[in-house]
C-alpha cells in the first residue's frame, strides 16, 4: 500500500531522524525527548486532497517531515530539529529558546523512579519510617510488610528561574502485593532530582494539616489499614453476582471499514493517524460527501490543583505538552476495552536513543447501538418510524501516572460528532493528619485526601466546511422587544448573531443560550437562505480558577476561556505552546489569538475548552467510576434536511431482540416482530 | 402475587370508581377526563415500607385509593372525586375551583379532529383551495392528490376569561398516501372548537411573513413539493448502506429482575408504578441496601413558542399536565425501541364513558453496555484494572401530536442514575411566506418554517437519604483569599457550602462550578467526617425566555428556575400544579415554594428542571434527530469508597468480542485473550 501523506511515522522514518541528526552532532551523546512526523505543510495538502478526492491531475509529490527534541550529552539547551525523511537531509536545527525544557518521556521517568528509591537522601528518610517495625495483617494475605514506591511528576513552575529539567518525586507507601494501591498511604517526604542526570537536588516536606504549618521530620510509619481497588488485595472481597453475558454479535462483521488510515462508515469519510503527542489526529473529514475539518484533535490538557500549600502549588499537569497522549497510551485488549468487532491502531514512538518502539493497539474502533436516533408515531395510523442510533467510537486511553484519559471520537449516522473524555483511574492524594477536614481537599480513606483540582482540556478544530475559508459566529437568543405591534404578549425572543472579526475568544453566555457556530459565508443553505454551519455545543463551564497572575494561569492562559478562534498558521498547534514543561508562559493561544489578526471568511482554527472542577468524592477512591465531559460536533442548517432519512428502519429481523419471559428458556428464538411500520 | 401498594391502578379499580361515581351522579351523563391511582398517604406508605424491609411485624393495611375527573352533561365545571376502591365509597367529590379545565385526553381529541374536518366553516375554507385542481407527480408514486389534515391542540391562554375548554386546530395539507407528512404544507386558516362540545367558535387566519400584517383571506393552493420522512413516500429514496447487523446476545438471560412493580439490578432496588400522567414514577429506590429516593417522577413539561404573532403566541404546551405522558405512550415493539432481552410494562388509562383502556408495553427495560466505569493500570506493572459499564434502562415514549418524547431513566454500577430526555419527532411547523427569512424561525422546507420553542421538563424527587430528614445546600468553589500564608501562590480554591433553609430556588452559577446536593445530617460519613450526600449534576441552561409578566411564564412558574426546594406534602405532585390546561397561573412551585416553609433537615422534595432553548435546523425536519438533555443524580460522599469495587473485572471470555480482521471469516472463534490483570 502506498503511505499516504497523513499516515504516523514508521519505524524507518525514525530510524533515519536519528541517524541524520547523530550524524550532524559528530560525537555528541544524544538524549532524544521525542521523534514524530511533521504534518505536511498544508498549502500543499490541501492540494494533495482535491485531486485525491476528485480528480484532476496527479497527485502532487509531498515529502515526508519529521522532528525531533534532543538534548546533547544530558544537558540544556534542548535541539529541535526538522527533517526531510523522503530525501534524507536536516531541514533545520535549532538551539530551542533559553530556559526551554523538553517533554517528559516513559523511559526517562522509569530511571528517575528507580534512581529517587535508591539515592541515600531518600533511603535515609526511609530508614526513620522503621518499615522492619510494622506491617499489615491482612484478612486474606496473611501478614504483608508495606513497601515504598516513587512516583516522578512533572515539576511545575512558580518562578522564573526553572532553568534544569527538574521531577518531584511524590513517595508512597503500599503493601507488598504486585496490585497494591500505593496512592492510599502518602508519604510525607518528597525528593526533586535533575530530570536528565539524576542529581539529588533537595528534599521537600509535605504539609499534611489545614495550614501551612507542618512537621518537617520524617516519623516511624504507624501500620494503617489501605484502600484497595484490585480484587486480590481489598480484604473479605465478595465479587458481586447477577451480572450476565451481553455480547455484542456482528455476525456480517463491522459495518466501518479501514483502508490503512482511511477509514469510512455510514457516510463519514476520513483519515485517523496516531502520534505522540496528541495520541492521534483526524484529517480531511467529511460527512456525505461534504468537507467538514481539515484535522482535528485533543490537543493539550492541563491538571491545575487547587491545593495552596508547598510544594503541592506546583502540581500542574499538562498531560499531553508534558507526556503525550501517545507516549502514554495504554495497549488495548479485545474484549476489555471496547465491545464487539474491533480494529485497532498502533503508535510507534522514539526512545530516548533515537530507536523505535512501538506501542501496540493504542486506538480501538467499534460500533455501538445507543438507542433510538429518531422516532415519530403517526397518532392517526398508529405507524411507527424508528431508526436505532448505531455509533462508530474511535478510542485510546492515556494513563498519566495515576490518572486515565478516555477519548472517545462517537460519529453518528446523522453527521453529528461527539467527543467524550472519561476520567478514571486514580486520584492523585496527599498525606493527611488524623481528623483534618478542610475545605480544599476531600479525605478519601485513613491518612490520605485528595486535593480540589481541575482539568482542562483543549481541542483543536481545524476546520475546513464547504471549503477552506470559514467564519465563526455566535448566536444568543433574547427576548423580543416587549409591548410592539409584532409582540403584543410578550412571549417572544429571536436569534442576535455576533460574528467573530478578530483571533480571540469567545465569552460564555449560557442564560442567552449562546451557541457557537462555524459557517460558511460562501455556501448558502437553500432552505434557510443563510450560510451553512455546525454547531459546537458545549455545556457553560467552570474555567482555570487560580488568579490570573498565578504561574498556574500564565501557562496555561487557554485554560481562562471556553472557546478560541485562530487564523490557520501551521506552527500553531498547541494551546499552551510547544513546550509546556516548566514553561512560564503559554506561547499559544496567548499569543495567535491576541485580536490582531482578521479571522472572518478566510482559513481558521476553533479551539474549544473542555473544562472541569474537581472536588473528590469518595466514591471516587481508591479507583475512580469515569466522569463524563463531552461536547458536540452537530451540524446546524448544512444539509437542506435530516441527513438520516436514509437510515434503514429498526426491525427485530435485523436487532434479534428476545422477551424478558423468553430469555431464559434454552429454545427462545426471536421474535420476528417488528415495529408497526 | 399481591397486590402492592405502589401498584399501578388495575382495570377493576377503574371500574369501580366509575360505577361510584355515576350513582353519586344520579342521571346526569359523565364525561371523564382522568381515572387514577393516588398514591397512598406517605407517612403510611413509610411505615408499610420499612416493615416489608426491615421486619417488625404486620404489614400495615393501606386502603387503594382512585382519584377522578370529569364533566357533567359535557359542560365545566369540572369535578374532582376521590374514591376509595378497596372499601368501595367516595372518599370526596367537589366542584373543582372556576374556571379549571381539565386535561385532554385521546378520545376528545380524536372527536375534535373529526369535527373540525366535516364543519362547514372549515369546508369553504378548504373550498378556497380549490384541490381538485393540483396535484403532485411523486417521482415514484405518480400522480397525488393533496389532502387536508386537522392537528387540534390545547388552546394555551392569553386572558383571564378562558372559562370554557377550547382547542385550537392547526390545519395542513399533504399527499394522499397514509405515511405522508403533513407537516410539511401548513394552512393559513385554524378554526376553534369547543372541547367538550365540538362548537365552531370561531377561525383564526395565521400569519405567514415577518410582521403581524399578513392575508386573512384562504387563496387556492399551488402544488409545491413536500419534505418527507417515510422512505415510501420519499421521492428517489435510496435506503443507507453498510449497515451490517449489531445484536445484543444475553445467551444467560436478563441480568435484571421483575417480580410485579419490584426491579432489582446490580443493587438497585426500586419499584416502578406506570401512571396516566407522569407515564411512570418510580418508588422506593435504594442501592446497596441504602434508601435514595420515596419518589421520583418526571411532572411536567411546558414548551412555549416564543412566536409573537397570535395565535401562536398561545402555542404553549403542558405535555404532561394538559395530555399525560401515560395517555399518549407509544406501545414499543421488540427489537426497535430497545435492544437485547427486554422487559415491558402496560398502561392502564380510563376513557370518556369511565372504561378502562390497555395501551400495552409502554414501558421497556434493558440493559445496555456503554463503555469503560473504571480503569486503572499500573505503569510499573503494566498490569490493568478494567471493568464495563453495564446501564439499565427503563424507557418510555410519549407521542404528543408532532413531538416525540423518549425518558430514560439510566442506572449505573456504581449508584448513579443518569436522567435523559430525548426529544424526536416532528417540529410543529408555520406557514411561511416564500423568501420571508425571520430572526425567531428557520425555514425548513418551501413554504414552512418552524418557530424557535423551548422545553422545560421538571421532575420531582421525594428525597429520602439514609432516612425522612434531608437537607439541600449547594456548593461553590471560589478562589482561596491571595496572597495570605496559606496561599502565597495564589492558586488556590476551596468550597463555600450554602444551606436551604427555606422554600425556595436555587439560582444557576456554572462559573463557581455550583453544585447542588441533598445531604443527611444526620448521617455522617466516616471518611469525610460530613454529611453523606447525593448531587443533582445540571448543565446550566437558559429558563423560561418569555416576559415575566406574559401568561406563558405566569402559568409556569416552574420554568424559570433550574431547581426548586419545597417541603413534603401529599398534594404537592406537579411543578405548574394539578390543572395545566388553559391555566391562568402556576398553582404549583410558584405557591409551594414561596420561602415560608422550614426545608432544612426534614422532609423535602426536591424538583430539577430539564431546560433547553430549541431554535430548529434544518436538519431536524422532517423528523428530528434525537437531541439529548439530561442530568445525574450521583453519589457525592454517600459511600465511604467506591461502591463499584466488587464489580467483576473486563474480559473476553466473557464479552466474546472479535477482532475486525477475523470478523469476516466463516470460522472465527472469538479469542480468549482478556486483559493484562
Amino acid at each position: 500500500m502506498t503511505q499516504h501523506i497523513f499516515d504516523p511515522i514508521t519505524d524507518e522514518e525514525i530510524r533515519i531522524t536519528t541517524k541524520l541528526l547523530k550524524d550532524l552532532n559528530g560525537d555528541a551523546k544524544l538524549h532524544f525527548a521525542n521523534i514524530d512526523r511533521l504534518d505536511p505543510p498544508k498549502d500543499k495538502a490541501v492540494e494533495y486532497l482535491n485531486i485525491e478526492r476528485y480528480g484532476g491531475g496527479k497527485l502532487p509529490y509531498i515529502p515526508r517531515r519529521t522532528y525531533a527534541y534532543y538534548y546533547l550529552n544530558e544537558k540544556i539547551p534542548l535541539f529541535k530539529a526538522i527533517v526531510n525523511v523522503s530525501e534524507n537531509h536536516v531541514i533545520c536545527n535549532v538551539e530551542t529558546p533559553e530556559g526551554t525544557v523538553g517533554p517528559l518521556i516513559p523511559d526517562d521517568m522509569n530511571k528517575a523512579e528507580e534512581a529517587s528509591l535508591r539515592h541515600p537522601a531518600v533511603l535515609a528518610e526511609i530508614a526513620k519510617l522503621k518499615l522492619d517495625q510494622v506491617h499489615y495483617n491482612h484478612a486474606n494475605l496473611g501478614k504483608l510488610e508495606y513497601k515504598v514506591v516513587s512516583e516522578p511528576w512533572m515539576y511545575g513552575t512558580d518562578c522564573e528561574d526553572n532553568k534544569v529539567p527538574l521531577v518531584q518525586c511524590y513517595m508512597y507507601l503500599k503493601l507488598d502485593h504486585p496490585d497494591a494501591n500505593h496512592y492510599s498511604i502518602p508519604l510525607r517526604f518528597s525528593p526533586v532530582f535533575e530530570y536528565l542526570t539524576q542529581k539529588f537536588i533537595r528534599m521537600d516536606y509535605l504539609p499534611s494539616g489545614a495550614d501551612e504549618l507542618y512537621i518537617k521530620e520524617t516519623l516511624p510509619f504507624k501500620a494503617i489499614p489501605t484502600v484497595e481497588y484490585h480484587p486480590d488485595v481489598i480484604e473479605d472481597f465478595q465479587e458481586r453476582e447477577g451480572l450476565k453475558p451481553l455480547i455484542i454479535q456482528q455476525p456480517e462483521g463491522a459495518s466501518f471499514n479501514v483502508d490503512g488510515t482511511r477509514i469510512t462508515w455510514q457516510g463519514w469519510d476520513f483519515r485517523v493517524a496516531t502520534n505522540s503527542r496528541e495520541g492521534f489526529a483526524l484529517y480531511d473529514v467529511h460527512f456525505k460527501g461534504r468537507s467538514l475539518m481539515y484535522r482535528f484533535a485533543c490537543n493539550e490538557m492541563t491538571v491545575p490543583y487547587l491545593e495552596p500549600r508547598a510544594p503541592f502549588h506546583r502540581k500542574q499537569a499538562f498531560d499531553l505538552g508534558d507526556c503525550g497522549f501517545g507516549n502514554t497510551a495504554n495497549s488495548l485488549a479485545l474484549g476489555c476495552h471496547c465491545l464487539g468487532v474491533i480494529k485497532y491502531l498502533d503508535t510507534r514512538r522514539a526512545d530516548v536513543e533515537g530507536n523505535p518502539v512501538l506501542i501496540p493497539s493504542t486506538i480501538c474502533m467499534h460500533e455501538q447501538d445507543y438507542g433510538l436516533l429518531f422516532l415519530h408515531q403517526n397518532y392517526r395510523t398508529g405507524k411507527t418510524v424508528a431508526t436505532r442510533r448505531r455509533e462508530f467510537v474511535l478510542q485510546t486511553i492515556a494513563t498519566v501516572a495515576n490518572y486515565e484519559y478516555i477519548i472517545n471520537i462517537i460519529f453518528d449516522q446523522a453527521g453529528a460528532i461527539t467527543v467524550q473524555v472519561r476520567a478514571t483511574g486514580i486520584l492523585s492524594t496527599m498525606p493527611n493528619d488524623e481528623g483534618c477536614v478542610t475545605d480544599w481537599a476531600t479525605p478519601v480513606g485513613p491518612g490520605v485526601t485528595a486535593a480540589f483540582h481541575q482539568h482542562l482540556i483543549s481541542f483543536r478544530a481545524d476546520m475546513r466546511l464547504d471549503g477552506d475559508k470559514n467564519t465563526v459566529v455566535y448566536d444568543d437568543y433574547v427576548p423580543m422587544e416587549e409591548n410592539t405591534a409584532l409582540n403584543p404578549y410578550n412571549v417572544a425572543a429571536s436569534q442576535k448573531r455576533t460574528y467573530v472579526e478578530k483571533s480571540g475568544s469567545i465569552d460564555q453566555s449560557p442564560f442567552t443560550n449562546r451557541t457557537y457556530k462555524v459557517i460558511n459565508e460562501n455556501s448558502i443553505n437553500p432552505v434557510t437562505m443563510k450560510p451553512v454551519g455546525y454547531k459546537f455545543e458545549m455545556p457553560a463551564k467552570q474555567m482555570i480558577l487560580a488568579s490570573k497572575d498565578s504561574y498556574n494561569v500564565k501557562r496555561a492562559h487557554f485554560a481562562t476561556k471556553q472557546i478560541w478562534v485562530t487564523k490557520y498558521a501551521e506552527d500553531r498547534m498547541y494551546a499552551a505552546g510547544e513546550f509546556t514543561n516548566q514553561s512560564t508562559i503559554d506561547t499559544g493561544l496567548k499569543v495567535w489569538a491576541d485580536g490582531s489578526e482578521n479571522v472572518r471568511n478566510t482559513d481558521i482554527v476553533v479551539w474549544p475548552t473542555l473544562a472541569l472542577t474537581h472536588p473528590p468524592v469518595t466514591e471516587q477512591f481508591p479507583v475512580m467510576t469515569s466522569d463524563f465531559l463531552q461536547f458536540l460536533i452537530t451540524p446546524a442548517s448544512f444539509f437542506d434536511r435530516n441527513p438520516a432519512l436514509d437510515v434503514p428502519l429498526a426491525n427485530n429481523n435485523f436487532n434479534k431482540s428476545v422477551y424478558y419471559e423468553d430469555a431464559n428458556k434454552s429454545d427462545t428464538k426471536p421474535s420476528s416482530e417488528c415495529c408497526k411500520m
